[in-house]
């Protein structure tokens, strides 16, 4: 394919050391040449591909010299969107990336949108949709885990396992075909049947594995939104203090809206807790208050995670069972807090009402118990069962439903053939399967979805 | 020189394409090679300097992908520290810029200070003091005018005047020397005199010509402290929006402490204006009301620029009048706002209050006169006579602090000779000029000096 000549800053903006201005297309080297003085004269479009130069960026209408720079000359298809890619590395600084940005963009580069280095990356064949999509999961991970995930994803883990699914499909509706087709022995429609049931059976399973770590796969992408619940004065701020404090927070930012902090990551041993924020979990004092108010309830429904907060050296309240009542059914930690102090609490009482969930007794004040607790944390997501690595994690949102949705189009396969529907019937539900599939790397979708993918992406890559 | 081996993350914190880690030092090069794993088993030990190399970072520990990276090598002594330097392009996001930073760390690379880099090119002879100042000033480059002041220091502008003064004054003093040693005529007493009084006044002439551009050095550097003054309901705020709507406002963090706003820049014209933080400005109401309590008068002491605003649909009252007498003897530009509406206020009273300041008319609510009142800003600070580009501008306090110590000594030197002080004399004040000008290009500085000025820079540079 042939596009355009794009630009764009590719550095986080702010004051640092280095910056950097990337183009892609066949224009690249020919507009950077056009501004470049390197020492005795040197010609990028002479230069070998993979090598950096040392040089003045010279304004060509005022003869100014406007920036020192390297410059990275990396030539096609062996780069990132498989075209010839030019990198700039200025110093940096809002003036200063953004005059080169507007040197190159004088001579004809045009500003990339969004994500648009990676779509190239896409349409040009160099990387499928998932690994698209694993790109931008890399730069906003927030765990060393949500990392993993995604470099795995990157690397074509989860493009692998698809394809293979997406494989065994097509040749088994190939057999299927022959069999149908040049039926040579009498028992053809049992042993296409039987093919048939292996077959999608071995591929609704496959689905299922993948469907089972995408909770976990979610998590590390989205991190666990995090509850703390309790009656004043029973330590919930402490609690929130002692996460924070043990665990390097991690605040993001809308792009664009530099100001509006929306999001507090707390790291607690690679599960990210996304915590509401502290006007946030200030209001669960009033949740508390309101305990059985519909709003009240809503805003616990929708945690992923409640830390129950009580007070070792007060009586239980009413208050307290109330609380209770109001996470049934949810993932819950109880703490019971304050074993400095002398026990009140009815320990008995206290472990009837947290029946199967875990139970941690600390005291914050002299910060006993939190290591426990944060080991809680991580067992509840992390149970042994799943290590980094050896999982293929599922934690796009777009890849869950579309697995679903193939999850469910190769059950009803399935429940066709054992109950006897035509096989013709049946290989539409097969089909299906394999388009489904192939949405998640991005075979046969639709260019608005594409579109819409990567205006997500951040500017420059 | 021969240092330890540093690495820092170069690029601003936060979501972006491209950060980068960068390592300086002999072990750069094989710390990098050993987590590097290129296509086909390449060693970057063996590439060649200026390549770049695509490959994977391998946890040697774990054995496990830690990231996909472009590598750049570049050996010294063609880099920026004069070492060999290694470029590590990551995937742009905390945790990945993070985790390469730290597997390079783990295999003996020392955490770098800030302005460790910038700080070993001086060390390593390859630019001098203020050079390296220039590069942090590249980056904190508001407007594209203090960004030409900082390239043009860098390129050693200032150094190469500053260095032409030295040899004047050392050929001077040889010769002085000579003349002293030798006296071969019978007039060498007066030679000498004439001399050192010719020398001294072209060094004195050339220092005050640096001096001359301190003031718009300063404050394209650091912004020009603006407050806008007026009764209530005059429109201060509609003009506080005008300048921020016109000219992209650049706020800038400290490092550090990312949620606390400190600088708000307007750049009108090339003019950095540091207005006040929002807060800072809604206080000059109180200001006006409180005008004559010593403490707002200092507010407005600090100002570099006043901005006082009438309201022409309005009689002046006295509050008017006692804000002009609490400006006086300072920078200020009248505005006549609200053009828009029927004129009440008496315009040769107006006039005769604003003395020699620039008077502007305007309908901030119509948007008329803001261009004017920005030419008016512009103009007060770049009379015609100062072109960016034919000027070396002196910007940093430092600098001024040196080249006003240096002005003295030298003036003393002339008055020395003018009123037949021994020759003898004359040489100190004439030495102390040639060692204060020394200072600024980092000649014969002490190390504590040194050691405070990089650690004002940004990690990474």
């Amino acid at each position: 394919m042939e596009f355009d000549t794009i630009a764009a800053i590719s550095t986080p903006m702010g004051e640092g050391a280095i910056a950097i201005v990337r183009l892609s297309g066949d224009d690249a080297i020919p507009i950077v040449n056009r501004l470049f003085k390197g020492k005795g004269g040197k010609e990028l479009k002479d230069v070998a591909s993979h090598t950096i130069h040392y040089g003045l960026l010279v304004d060509p209408k005022t003869e100014e010299v406007a920036e020192e720079v390297m410059v990275s000359v990396m030539k096609g298809p062996r780069t990132f969107t498989k075209e010839d890619v030019v990198e700039i590395n200025c110093h940096g600084g809002i003036v200063s990336v953004n005059r080169v940005l507007q040197l190159v963009l004088n001579l004809g580069a045009r500003l990339a949108e969004p994500g648009e280095f990676t779509k190239r990356a896409f349409l040009n064949g160099r990387i499928d949709l998932s690994q698209a999509e694993a790109v931008m999961d890399l730069i906003r991970a927030k765990t060393d885990r949500a990392m993993n995930v995604a470099l795995g994803q990157m690397e074509g883990r989860l493009s692998n396992l698809i394809q293979r699914l997406r494989q065994e499909i097509l040749e088994t509706l190939a057999h299927v075909e022959v069999n149908i087709d040049y039926p040579e022995y009498d028992d053809v429609e049992e042993m296409t049947h039987n093919l048939l049931l292996e077959k999608a059976s071995y591929v609704r399973s496959e689905i299922e594995k993948l469907l089972r770590t995408s909770q976990q796969g979610k998590i590390l992408r989205e991190g666990l939104s995090t509850v703390i619940v309790g009656r004043p004065n029973v330590g919930k701020s402490s609690l929130l203090n002692s996460l924070v404090h043990e665990n390097k927070a991690i605040v993001t930012d809308i792009p664009g809206t530099t100001r509006d902090v929306i999001e507090e990551y707390v790291n607690v041993r690679g599960v990210p807790l996304r915590l509401l924020d502290t006007a946030g979990i200030r209001e669960t004092e009033d949740i508390v208050e309101r305990i059985g108010v519909e709003r009240s309830r809503q805003v616990l429904k929708e945690a992923d995670l409640i830390l129950l907060v009580l007070n070792y050296s007060d009586d239980l309240t009413a208050e307290d069972e109330n609380i209770f009542k109001a996470v049934e059914g949810m993932d819950v930690i109880v703490i019971v807090n304050k074993t400095d102090l002398p026990q009140k609490i009815n320990m008995d009482r206290v472990r009837e009402l947290t029946k199967g969930h875990k139970l941690v007794t600390t005291s914050l004040l002299e910060d006993v118990g939190i290591d426990e607790l944060e080991e809680s944390i991580a067992a509840l997501f992390f149970d042994g069962s799943i290590e980094a690595g050896d999982m293929t994690y599922v934690s796009n949102s777009r890849h869950i439903a579309l697995l679903n949705q193939a999850y469910n189009s190769i059950d009803e396969a399935i429940n066709g053939v054992e109950n006897g529907v035509p096989i013709d019937i049946v290989q539409i539900d097969f089909t299906r399967t394999w388009e489904l599939l192939g949405e998640i790397i991005g075979d046969s979708v639709h260019e608005s979805l594409i579109d819409q993918l990567f205006s997500q992406f951040c500017l420059g890559k």
